[in-house]
């Protein structure tokens, strides 16, 4: 790895020149909550030595030039809601916070799109989006925290994946600065286009590792006029996942088809102080519908009702969508309280091995007897299970988990599957690259970096590590 | 640029001893064929010394490494049905076709995908899915030609694409051999990844530059239920032009939004021997809907036929789906009877600014005396202009038709468009790369091309030419 250099003063007054000096922090008590995102395990928490927050693109490029002739690493963050340490400056060197820049610069109704600053909330987006008589697609749980910029470096997923895609699909153009400083748009407000290699496809989801993201033209479409939130109650876990692929394939086409298990559904309640509908043994699937038609909405439900009951369903209810929902939301929030130490996991597998995949997982932590709450975007195969420390002694928990960790993700990767599905690696999953990628296409990756990113300064130990 | 080594006899033998003799052509009339692609002009035709017709992956592998030994530049081939001369071999060496490699490896409907190698043609792709009862909706004009290896490489959008996207979301996941020799896996079975870089996104639309695509897992969807297709007939092609996005932003939705001036529908009536509806004056919009629900059908043809007459239609007719395709799928051939040369160009255009760009086009091919024959996926605002050679002398043809692309590719960039849309760069735009590729973009692709490419062995002079 390369050797970087400290923060010197100079350099902080150059900072302080770029930004002002009110966008420079450089207390340490302040720095603490740039150190970190959402994973709550201190072996993945690293102080910055400074964190930056540029107003600019320009500004950005500054530091980045800065950065590249002092050698010092420059971590990207959106608003620190990421669950796999890609904002924990694991180096040092500068926190790079895009929170300053949150304008949204044009909603186009007319031509549905919408410009916006990478440090805009997601759900600010989907609600101005909705202001327009339009809808933003991407719909990350963390919608009301998250910023776009950070939707768009992880390649977020979130509860309408399955109908419209990952954030990559809502994207038209990304305005970034690159590892070397330099301003540039990949992509365009076009709907196809092979006039080069696809640069945009590469820098979303790369973690910050490629690019800074600082704007984005995004998609809209038209709003759905008819929609419904179905509950289905299943007594049998693998009743429940037995059936998601079973609605896929009749072409229900959901907006949504997420899981929660029985355990899940038990947390989030006492969580949220509310009595959910038979939390006591019912095992999760939310499915949501929407359609153009109104008889074709309740053509649907009637299909998803009698599909889930043929399958073990005992309950196939229109819930509360609101409680529903804030239910399937409070996840992390339920699985924090439950335990604050825990490790939150993204693996995604092909739908067809769901069944087996969630079979096996069980097994796994049983095996270990750890405690998994599960939830999944069942309809994606990406399941999100958080093991917790729980009872196990702090001392045990790193070797512990890594064991586990090591078991879950060969199997994963056996059934065709691949680590996250949408949280990213992170800092906090590049070891398990080194493991369980593909040589040749880490080496791809590694040869990536180091070609676009000389002086390996942008987000350098996410996603994997460099000689 | 890189000096490569001509072929010689032991190099020959090497090529025999992987493939066997009778895959290795060498015989220069049998050459002729393997220097070109659809690209009629000769000045983008160039022999290769030797081409070689792998029946594995393994294979292929091996001359990749053969040819890093022996630094001889290797372009691969599908099946020649390219418009942007990707596959003619402008330094020589190794034309390596696909078309032995031409096996459909499994169709599973039960969990919808299909798994291909690279050679099979997109035609017997879509028949396979349909046998099983789902759609490929891949669907390039060419489809009755082309390979599948050749969609993928070219990111091919074609008739379907403003519904289902380009080939670049029909595909789970590709098998390529690198640049270096090396066989992997890009992508998976998945719905989603934030795993690392997304090389598979890279490498489709990259041209056959960084990597062979030896075999694909393809997504396959349900069939929709009912279909209908529509034409729509103006006298004004503006008008028609104009419909477009008021039919897109009434959410219409529509599977085909397809574009075709007076002019072309004349020559495809004359090409086919056919009578076309108001061939005359007319200038079309195809117009295709598909839906689960018969009723939802009928809804969306009033819709259109309404949206349609309210802008200048004369006529809406439901016409003989199989003629009509036909005529729009003989654009290709109906233009090269009309003038053997001509320039078949591809600019994709934001789709607001689509009428402006027909006129500007029209206009600036009016400035030169030049002919030009326009069809377009106007729902992607994709523009397909042949530029005819017609009565232009040949001698000063080369100069004219690059005074044109001057003008109709500033233009294309002055309004965020792009100069190919599904088309490819090929080797017969590289130069306009350099020309109006953003610089900084340009000089990324090239590094990342000299990274995983570093003896430039794949598919040289293709989408840029190197130092």
């Amino acid at each position: 790895m390369k050797a970087y250099n400290k923060i010197n003063e100079a350099v902080l007054v150059s900072l302080q020149a770029i930004v002002g000096e009110k966008n420079v922090v450089t207390d340490a008590d302040k720095l603490v909550t740039y150190s970190q995102d959402e994973v709550t395990d201190s072996r993945y928490q690293h102080l910055p030595e400074a964190a930056v927050f540029p107003e600019t693109a320009e500004q950005v490029a500054e530091i980045i030039k800065l950065a590249n002739r002092e050698l010092i690493p420059v971590t990207p963050r959106g608003a620190g809601t990421g669950l796999a340490a890609g904002a924990a400056p694991i180096y040092g060197g500068i926190v790079l916070g895009l929170e300053k820049m949150n304008k949204i610069l044009e909603v186009n109704a007319e031509n549905m799109y919408m410009v916006v600053e990478a440090g805009v909330k997601t759900q600010d987006v989907q609600t101005a989006a909705k202001e327009a008589g339009l809808l933003y697609a991407g719909d990350p749980s963390s919608g009301d925290n998250c910023f776009i910029g950070g939707n768009i470096a992880t390649n977020a997923g979130g509860n309408k994946a399955i109908k419209y895609g990952t954030t990559r699909q809502q994207v038209y153009a990304i305005e970034i600065v690159t590892p070397t400083g330099e301003i540039t748009e990949l992509g365009g407000l076009l709907n196809k286009s092979t006039s080069g290699y696809s640069l945009e496809q590469l820098v979303i989801g790369s973690e910050g590792t490629l690019g800074i993201i600082t704007k984005a033209t995004l998609k809209l479409i038209p709003l759905p006029q008819y929609k419904m939130d179905l509950l289905a109650v299943f007594p049998d876990a693998e009743a429940a996942i037995d059936t998601v692929f079973k609605l896929l394939k009749a072409g229900v086409d959901p907006t949504s088809l997420e899981y929660m298990d029985n355990g899940a559904v038990k947390i989030c309640a006492r969580y949220l102080k509310e009595s959910l509908p038979h939390q006591q043994d019912g095992n999760y699937l939310i499915i949501t519908i929407e359609t153009n038609d109104e008889d074709a909405l309740d053509d649907k439900a009637v299909q998803i009702d009698e599909i889930c009951n043929a399958n073990g369903a005992i309950a196939t209810l229109v819930p509360d969508s609101k409680k529903i929902w804030a239910a399937r939301k409070a996840f992390g929030d339920a699985v924090r309280e439950e335990s604050y130490i825990h490790s939150s996991e993204d693996m995604v597998v092909p739908v067809k091995h769901l069944p087996h995949a969630m079979k096996e997982i069980a097994a796994i932590c049983a095996k270990h007897s750890a405690v998994g709450r599960t939830v999944a975007h069942a309809g994606d195969g990406n399941i999100h299970l958080n093991i917790l420390q729980g009872d196990i002694p702090a001392e045990a928990w790193p070797t512990k988990i890594d064991e586990i960790l090591e078991e879950l993700l060969a199997f994963t990767y056996r059934i065709g599957g691949k680590m996250s599905g949408e949280h990213g690696i992170g800092s906090k999953r590049a070891k398990w690259m080194h493991k369980f990628a593909d040589p040749v296409q880490l080496k791809m990756m590694q040869a990536i970096k180091k070609a676009v990113d000389p002086n390996l300064i942008l987000n350098p130990g996410t996603v994997f590590l460099m000689e």
